[in-house]
């Protein structure tokens, strides 16, 4: 007789190529992350990003927050422009950044100083100020030191821009607020060669965001570069996919912010054939973007604020992806659920409470703003389907309920105690209903976060 | 010329009756709070309510979480049986309660414990089981000392039933968990007496919880006894619309219980008209009950785990009172918003991004669960109408965003910390957009609810 593990206490397989921590910056792109004297502390405040040949394929999702800052504004203005009359795809030259200042709720004024700060950019780059997207992070309800920004923007524009993974991975740092490290990824992919063969392509993203942040894309700022060659349409569905089951299922505090933006470039210069006439082409590129988004959003998770581990729970067995994916995102989010792991306390009970409050209702949001199509089907505000009496939960590696055996387990609490300690707590329910899988990523409530929230104006 | 306040700086008109924190007894019932064992801490942690003279009518709010504990099922399943087949009113003739252990996730052992205890207390009253309802409320995935509860139902009824505020009060507190107060509250009203001219009447109410609470009916246990006249059909109108307004708008922490239940019970005893045939008498009844809610919601939220003050949200100018409710529900949920307060960091920014983020996705949830039919009307998922140039925002008696003033607003932040002191923090919004108003009470987010739920299994 074989003994067959247990599949609840295994990760599901994700099915994505190998992410490497690098800032490598992919052919086409130059970059720059300064210090211009936003944030009172000196740190790094201002990055710059542009294409090297002209304006390139973009996409972006944006914060459907009804109090947008004025970045997220102007990109989505300057895309409808560049684009097919769209918010969210066309062309972009350049992507300048800055943080320390989130010039949200800043009303005309800050409409004003945004638009200065792209005029600078086109000036600098010779493009049109449609070309340029933006990104802004940091307090709410202050005006950006717009005089000193675009200082800074004549600096560096166009001669302090670099075609170096160091170049990239100092703009990564530039976006930084309140995150203890800085956020790189890149998958390699190989892709079928305009001119036939293959060719190597570079898919690498960096990030910043490790508070206000919950699934309601983006949660964050973000910026995906690749070579690779795409439209903007095929950019966009791509980027939408990908930030269904990444940052739209990664939550830190249950908050959203009026900046929540990701942006997506595709340079075309490594050479390879468009990804819009092949779905081989197209899928390989989808998958590598969505590695890095995956993989972002863990190292966002796991930087959370006053947070020193990641929790991710993964869900099987539910009606389908939407389900689980809800569920998931319940559990990760479940403020009870975060403190008895930062507790290390292998509370089961919580876990089912949260997950039987699951509802497709986030669901329902992200479809009204455009942002997963489809995913609530109508179904908005229904719970996810779920049965106790066929349930099953892991913790840590521990079988904790078992809903077919009659319900609570039985666990070794000295041994999940052990376990909670670790850098990454794995969740794992089995609803016995059907093939719907999906994950969540989020990070434990602690005294710290609190502290840091409470202290700290944002 | 004369100066007229800003009307944004006062707290909305609630236009309901005063309330006093009196455990007054509505004629009709008897009631006695115990310490039966359930507990280790040795604390009361048995309450039981009844009608002296037979079965009443009944009505109930449940959770609608996909794992609900063995007495929301059975409370259900008995209204079901003694009403017009509906889980949500019929007669009942007790409310047995225990604390200390939910008797959630424990499968169909769990059911046939409950069904024990009912057994019992129908055995000592000589009622049918089905006349009794349920209430429970502690930690969940652990099963009740079954025999300790149906031998302190022996010792109790009916001789240790008094029809007495005392009795009432102690019934109260025997419902508490981590709750540092016992919560009770009342309201006198004057109705039409079925024999012509007036009676007086009594609306009192009775609950706990102060964690695990979210607007997702009811996110607590509380009993609200009178002794005006009604049916089964016209309690439960009057329930859920008071429960809309008052117990949907109530969050500590965002997560929502296996065991939340309110109970309505009228006794008829005091002599009144009945509500059911005139406009006017079950509007002053239906705004009793809404008192008596508002008030223990309110003290709920102040008593939420580890917070030391009551915020109440209160939106003005909304499109609609579904709007406003759900910008004050978005508003009061915020980590962050509840984190600066308690910082005494009059952080508006905060609040406008956490309105500017409000849908009517909960909203939907509670309409698909029956408890706020046509809320949501086919809104699921979209954002509720706001626009940051028409908005205006104040805290603790300050405005500090004036959209049509051109944004910030620019506040005396050491009179903001003074103020953020208080055992009371208002924050007022309005909206500048149609005539909606609405409210909702939380919490401040401190290091001591952190610290609570990482060390207590609950």
């Amino acid at each position: 007789m074989t003994l067959v593990p247990d599949p609840l206490l295994a990760p599901l397989p994700s099915g994505l190529p190998e992410v490497k921590h690098h800032a490598r910056i992919p052919a086409g792109f130059t970059a720059a992350g300064t210090t211009s004297g936003i944030k009172p502390s000196g740190r790094p405040d201002f990055s710059l990003v542009a294409a090297t040949g002209g304006a390139v394929p973009a996409a972006g999702v944006f914060t459907p927050n009804r109090v947008p800052a004025a970045p997220v504004r102007l990109s989505r203005a300057n895309l409808r422009a560049t684009g097919g009359g769209e918010a969210t795809c066309g062309v972009a030259r350049a992507v300048v950044a800055t943080s320390g200042c989130a010039n949200a709720a800043t009303g005309a004024a800050g409409d004003a100083d945004q638009a200065a700060i792209g005029v600078a950019v086109a000036s600098a780059l010779g493009c049109r100020p449609q070309e340029v997207l933006h990104l802004s992070t940091g307090v709410i309800g202050t005006r950006l030191p717009v005089d000193v920004v675009t200082a800074e923007v004549a600096r560096v524009a166009p001669g302090g821009l670099a075609p170096t993974d160091d170049a990239l991975l100092a703009a990564a740092a530039s976006l930084r607020t309140t995150d203890s490290v800085t956020k790189v990824a890149t998958v390699a992919v190989t892709l079928p060669a305009a001119a036939g063969g293959t060719v190597a392509c570079t898919v690498t993203g960096i990030c910043k965001g490790v508070g206000m942040i919950h699934p309601r894309m983006a949660t964050l700022l973000a910026l995906v570069l690749t070579d690779a060659t795409a439209s903007p349409e095929t950019l966009r569905d791509l980027l939408r996919r990908a930030a269904a089951t990444t940052w739209d299922q990664l939550s830190v505090d249950g908050d959203t912010s009026t900046n929540d933006t990701v942006l997506l470039l595709a340079s075309g210069a490594a050479g390879a054939a468009s990804a819009d006439d092949d779905p081989d082409t197209r899928a390989a590129l989808g998958r590598a973007i969505e590695a890095v988004a995956r993989d972002l959003a863990r190292q966002q998770a796991r930087d959370g604020e006053g947070a020193s581990s990641l929790i991710t729970c993964q869900v099987s067995g539910a009606a389908d992806d939407a389900d689980a994916r809800a569920v998931a995102r319940a559990v990760i989010s479940s403020s009870l659920v975060k403190a008895a792991i930062h507790g290390r306390d292998a509370n089961w009970g919580r876990i089912a409470g949260a997950a039987g409050n699951a509802t497709l209702a986030e669901a329902a949001v992200l479809e009204a703003a455009g942002l997963a199509p489809g995913v609530a089907a109508g179904r908005a505000g229904q719970p996810a389907a779920l049965d106790p009496d066929r349930m099953r939960i892991a913790i840590a590696g521990q079988v904790a309920y078992d809903g077919p055996a009659g319900g609570p387990a039985g666990i070794d609490k000295a041994a999940a105690r052990e376990a909670l300690a670790a850098d990454e707590v794995l969740i794992r329910l089995d609803l016995g209903l059907g093939d719907g899988t999906g994950e969540a990523f989020g990070c434990p409530l602690t005294e710290g976060y609190v502290k840091e929230n409470a202290e700290y104006t944002t």
